[in-house]
Formats: structure tokens, C-alpha cells, sequence
């Protein structure tokens, strides 16, 4: 078996949740800046598998963007805690929690201000592009107090 | 948002990798028994996602199944420590270690004597059938000194 296909084959886990042969990326490759303090590492990507797993780090402090879309999102929460946005609700998470993201459901995920939040996410490999929130939209996220709490804390 | 909505959203951990509505099944449904102390929750499967995670739990001194298939296998270690076969290669296994496993590439998990083996595992939700090794597989694998050993241990 040569070197590519044992790189490929076994990845060992290195400190501070990185990867060997995995590369560290921004959270999103275009222009859009409405995230803070956050990595993306694409752990399992293969034209032979139909889904990808990812592993995301938000410092403390930090978020991911607030979007929806039709493709959905399974999360395993891996390290630190924080909270996440799905749909109207917002939840403590830890690690190990799962959190199921449905079609076109709002979502973002936030640290802690003393912790940093790190998480795998599943996708289908084939997905549509997010879609950032309207004024309107934020509006009417904002008529729940507990979202509008969420929001305020993830922009500040 | 109902219940139900609400606990297919939201399953937080609990104690011993176990999770909130998540049911503890049995490591394979059919008669094989080729394997030993091994249990299954799958996190998620879902019609509007090409991908299911799992999670195989493998008591000390137990292991899975030897087997190959054409989908493949993107695995991340969650706890314990043990050791993988995949193709001709014997690993050791830690925590957040990623193995992938390409097609028709047999391979078999086995936990440490003193200590379990927690893993989530990625697959395409539509797959072909696993297939065992004949006497023939398995004395071409045990022409490699290491496999040999690594499926003594496991058999033994």
C-alpha cells in the first residue's frame, strides 16, 4: 500500500483538535463576513461517499453564520459549550449532543464567552447554497424573546 | 414546534455514549455472529440526507465483524482505544483518530483488552450487503505477519 493511500486510510487525531493531512480552512470561502472566530476542517470529502463530514471550532465568543437552506445538518457537539439557534429554539449544548438542522430551518451555533465550541457536521455531498436572512426575516425571528436574546448576544 | 420535532432536534448525551431517543441495538440484525460485544445507536438517518451516522460501542476484548462491501466507511473515534484493520494495514486507534475504509477493503474493529472502543461511523444510506471472507480470504490476509496477528487476537 503506498504512502497516499495510508494518509488516507489513518488520519491520527493531533492536539487542539486538528488532523493529520487534514487542512485547516476558513469557515467560508466568499466574501460574506457575518461569522466570528471560526475554522472548518473537511475530515471525510470522497466521490465514492454521498455525504462529507466536517469539523467546525468556534472560539469563545464566537459564531457561525446565521443561514438556512434546503440541504440539512447533522451536528455531533465534540468540545467546550455554547448554544445553538434551530428554527425558533435555542438550546445549551455539550459535548456529544446531537442537534438535527431540517430544510430551509434557520440556524447558527455560538460559543461560550470562557469556552470554545467545536462540532462535526454530516452534509449531503451535493447541496444547495445557504441563504442569509432578510431584514424581515430578522424581525420576525425577533418577535421570540429567547431568539432575539440569542441574536443580540451573537452579534455583539 | 411539537415534541416531537422538538426531541429530533435536540438529543442531548447521556452518560456511558448513550443519547436521548436513541434506541441501543444490536450490532447486526442477521444470524452471523462473527463478532463480539459490540452494540449500535444510530444518531442519524434521515430521508432528506444521503449519509447515516452511528455509533458502535465495543466492550474490552470485543471486536466487529471482518468484512468488506463496495460502500465505503468514514470513521471517527469518540473513546477508549484499540485497533483497526483495513486491507493489508493494522492500526492502533485513539480518540478523534479518523480511519476511512475504501471499497470491497476488508477490515475489522477490535477494542483493547482493558479498555472499550467508541466510534462514529459514516456510510451512504443505500448500500450493498457486507461480505464475509471464505477460507481462502482469510489465508491470503494471514500471509501478513501483523494481520495474522491482529486476527488471532480478535478470533481468540
Amino acid at each position: 500500500m503506498d504512502e497516499i493511500a495510508k494518509t488516507r486510510t489513518h488520519r491520527k487525531a493531533q492536539p487542539g483538535y486538528r488532523w493529520e493531512n487534514v487542512e485547516l480552512r476558513p469557515y467560508k470561502e466568499d466574501e460574506r463576513a457575518l461569522f466570528r472566530s471560526i475554522t472548518r476542517q473537511v475530515l471525510f470529502s470522497d466521490p465514492s461517499m454521498q455525504g462529507e463530514l466536517r469539523y467546525f471550532d468556534i472560539a469563545p465568543g464566537g459564531f457561525s453564520t446565521l443561514e438556512r437552506h434546503e440541504h440539512v445538518h447533522a451536528v455531533v457537539i465534540l468540545r467546550g459549550h455554547g448554544q445553538c439557534l434551530v428554527g425558533q429554539e435555542v438550546r445549551d449544548v455539550a459535548p456529544h449532543d446531537l442537534v438535527a438542522v431540517p430544510p430551509w430551518t434557520w440556524h447558527q451555533f455560538r460559543a461560550a464567552a470562557d469556552a470554545p465550541l467545536g462540532f462535526l457536521c454530516l452534509v449531503n455531498a451535493a447541496r444547495d447554497k445557504p441563504q442569509l436572512p432578510t431584514d424581515a426575516d430578522l424581525a420576525e425571528l425577533k418577535r421570540h424573546p429567547q431568539v432575539a436574546k440569542f441574536l443580540s448576544d451573537a452579534s455583539g
